[in-house]
């Protein structure tokens, strides 16, 4: 280990994976080739974002002085394992409000969460499924678009090949902030035995690539749908979960489901299960966040 | 995280990554569901295996109480990340023998080890490649045999299939205590198209499966052979590097180069750079050991 070495949290929500550094007064120079190492599996610790903790107003970029001015003391500084900068991560601001619970640095039941996306929303809820004793958040993930022309015709508006399905099946694309195409299949085995290896292919092509979720819908009873996903997330390959992802596959299956289809839909990833709720025009997401792991790193 | 946690420190070498416990005395009853969790590296820390560090004589183990009468004071405990147990691991010995060094439990130039496979004799040494400014730790991984089949025709016993390569190529079968087919390749170009998602297809059929080495062998001196390779361990996938493998591949390249052939090599894996050095019957694997985290983790 080298002579300098800083704090870190390893935590999860339903498998999306992250390195949580406490950096409340932004004094540490985090730089793409920190974050790179960092979220190496092999090589560092691992994880599929790095996400600092940093006060809104230590800050030096613009969206946290605007967090700052929008009442969130926190601000989630995301970064991708490729050292990018992401606006936000669903399953990301969970974990995060998690650490912030945890280490005495939030005690309202509502929290402000400053992002590159803007402030969000994150309360506690009291949320599990069977067999889950996690702690669950709940983020209000805004609003959504589904183009016109689905409601048209049949649902969708594009067309998805891919490995492990012979011919291309119909899918619906639904904006998230981020692109998502839903493509539903009739079977769970038909879901198993997916090649996501290999990117699927989307006709139209979309300029900025997109995301991809298969799912499987059901009804649970009047109130409650279900879905049973995987998803493959542009530029990533197969992940175990994605927030917007399952946000955009409940707002296709119910849509799908016509009207009188529930508002609330539990839906089942890899890594875990979500549950996504329709509120008027706004998509809020729940689900479990998980500290796994804390200690000290080094820091270069 | 629950109320129960344990200490734990992340390491690897050459990108072969493991989480190591320290657990002198035996006290803790690490189950292989245990292991599976701690190896996950979405919903747990992450490693290639678990390492547990303990005392020869602690350890309720008969191979354990032989490397105890055999003067190896500490025994490495490991087990894949799947909770099965497996005898040696190359890579992890110099990372579990580093760990040792770094909190004085051993002290003397030479460390015997104990495995299943019997004591290891580990060694600091002053090698490192350029740009590498890691300790390295040097490991007799004892003999080797090669099938006399080889030496009798052009020095290959096999054909493996692999996607990427359109035909079939000769391999060479060296057993290392596991087994290994080496492929040569011409280029690295046609070693960095290779798809190793999917595992190689070797004739004949292995009974127990086979770990599989493509490589492209070069000399750099008279006295120093180089090999740049990729492996694909049977059971795993591609992995960042493998000890064994990095010996069969280095062993392979010496006997198809003839008589006079250099007796050190070094070997380019994904993961970094190791060194190969046959010394007369015996084959010795030199390669960097680094710590790269630590602190508690739930234990459960």
């Amino acid at each position: 280990m080298s002579n300098t070495s800083i704090h870190f949290t390893k935590g999860h929500g339903t498998g999306n994976d992250f390195v949580l550094i406490d950096d409340a007064e932004a004094a540490l120079d985090i730089t793409p080739g920190y974050v790179q190492w960092l979220a190496d599996r092999h090589l560092g610790i691992g994880g599929d974002g790095i996400i600092r903790i940093v006060r809104s107003r230590a800050l030096d970029d613009p969206a946290a002085a605007r967090a700052a001015a929008d009442g969130a003391e926190w601000f989630m500084d995301y970064s991708n394992a490729d050292g990018s900068v992401a606006e936000m991560c669903g399953n990301g601001v969970r974990v995060f409000a998690h650490y912030l619970y945890a280490h005495g640095l939030a005690t309202t039941e509502t929290l402000r969460v400053g992002t590159r996306d803007g402030v969000k929303i994150v309360r506690r809820v009291d949320i599990a499924y069977p067999g889950d004793d996690a702690d669950w958040f709940s983020v209000d993930m805004g609003t959504w678009t589904i183009s016109d022309e689905a409601g048209r015709h049949d649902g969708t508006d594009s067309l998805v090949r891919v490995s492990g399905l012979e011919v291309p099946r119909p899918a619906l694309t639904v904006d998230m902030g981020n692109p998502h195409a839903v493509v539903a299949l009739a079977e769970l085995s038909e879901l198993s035995e997916l090649d996501l290896y290999h990117a699927p292919s989307v006709d139209p092509v979309p300029s900025d690539g997109i995301n991809v979720e298969f799912i499987v819908p059901g009804q649970l009873d009047e109130e409650h749908g279900s879905v049973t996903m995987r998803v493959h997330e542009r530029g990533v390959g197969e992940t175990q979960s994605c927030g917007t992802g399952a946000c955009a596959a409940a707002l296709a299956a119910r849509l799908w489901a016509g009207s009188g289809a529930p508002d609330v839909w539990r839906v089942d990833v890899p890594g875990g299960t979500l549950q996504v709720r329709v509120d008027g025009e706004r998509v809020h997401l729940a689900g479990p966040a998980e500290l796994v792991a804390d200690g000290t790193v080094a820091f270069r």
